[in-house]
């Protein structure tokens, strides 16, 4: 039999707000077992690069992530956030860990480069350390993940939470019965984005593309439907899309293949 | 025969200017054995607070830490420095990973409270954790320890560098034979500040004190050499005081009981 392990990813905006930071880490630390948490960057690093004067750079709609946009990346998920979590998760008795993918070299990236446009800092995972994160989750250690990787030639790379979350998932389901779940605002994928009681309880890859084709489907849900899919084709054993409230998975969509 | 470890603590000012850091971490990823770095934070985090409109709070010619400076602490030095040092270290083939007191609780404090004055968000240590420390170690991990601590009740601390380098010292003495070096802008302890040639190779506390009453010894390099004392009568090997380009501990002002 082998070991059950829970990855669970978290928004930046339930990290970044005291009341749902607080309750998110009573639940988190409720489970059993081992976890990861991985927390996505919210609004506070857009906050903080204005305040600092530091301008937001798009292209075709696309935010682009210069050195300083990166070092603001860096100090608020890595740094703020990360360290916030952990004193958080502490306090309740988890032995927790903050990292990025630069330490213990979890998760090696590369800067995307696409047709012609520099994204900037933005890393695309190379591959990530299994054994490393495997040591530490036997040890007891609880691992907090900033949405920071790195590429191995001492740059930093600002890299997608959802991403990261289904990358661990797959890279560790080869020693441990993986359970990924995406927390966000809604209850789960919902076919009336404005009633939490459309939600479907479970989705396949047709009609995914059946309900993106209709427009039902659309925005960020799009890439974590694909990168849950792609977990669960890797050996990720369920992936699930749910509220904060639903930390342990038995609510929210299931993802079937 | 016990194991070696040197532990270095190094000046903000050091980590922070990307010059001095190069060279830092070249000389650092050079270092054989088991090492821990440790650094301090520079004046980066000033300006950042400035930028943002935080004021700094004196008391009797003290900063006091309020919530709002601790925000950028930790931004700074557990996100910004820490995790830049860390990538550094990684592209030179050092496993460094970077911690927080916060992080597998190796550093638990207590918010500072002298007489009448509220320091604010300022830790003195209560207690090392060795254990997981050693651990770390033994994997072949490289701690980076940024200065920041926490309570063990979800509050994070701001805590001084030297003292955090001379706790873990005397800490993990009981395990390793330690050389702990505390480097900074200067060659050693100087007789004469403005001379580099006056630096004094070897110093005992009574000397300490003698050169503290007549002023040549003062401001903070006082609790540096009180620090390295307490740390040598409580088991570490050797303490030197010196320059960032004497990292092996060769050069520079050597304490002695």
């Amino acid at each position: 039999m082998r070991e059950h392990l829970i990855i669970i990813k978290v928004g930046g905006k339930i990290v970044e707000e005291e009341a749902s930071l607080k309750s998110l880490l009573k639940d988190f630390s409720r489970i059993a077992g081992n976890k990861i948490l991985v927390h996505g960057g919210g609004k506070t690093a857009t906050v903080i690069a204005e305040k600092l004067g530091i301008e937001t750079k798009m292209v075709d709609g696309r935010r682009i992530t210069d050195a300083d946009t990166l070092k603001v990346a860096t100090m608020v998920y890595a740094g703020l956030v990360n360290k916030n979590v952990v004193a958080g998760l502490q306090a309740l008795g988890n032995n927790a860990i903050g990292l990025t993918g630069a330490d213990l070299d979890i998760i090696r990236a590369v800067k995307r480069l696409v047709a012609d446009i520099d994204y900037g800092f933005v890393g695309d995972i190379n591959w990530v350390n299994a054994n490393a994160l495997a040591e530490l989750l036997q040890d007891g250690a609880i691992p907090v993940i900033a949405p920071i990787t790195h590429d191995g030639k001492g740059s930093l790379l600002n890299t997608n939470a959802d991403t990261i979350a289904s990358e661990l998932a797959t890279s560790l389901s080869s020693r441990y019965e993986v359970r990924l779940i995406f927390c966000f605002e809604k209850s789960g994928v919902l076919m009336n984005e404005t009633d939490e009681k459309s939600m479907i309880s479970e989705i396949d890859p047709k009609q995914f593309e059946e309900l993106k084709a209709e427009g039902i489907i659309s925005g960020g849900m799009i890439p974590k439907l694909e990168n849950g899919f792609n977990a669960m084709r890797r050996g990720v054993n369920s992936v699930v899309i749910t509220s904060a409230n639903g930390l342990s998975g038995l609510r929210g969509t299931r993802l079937v293949l």
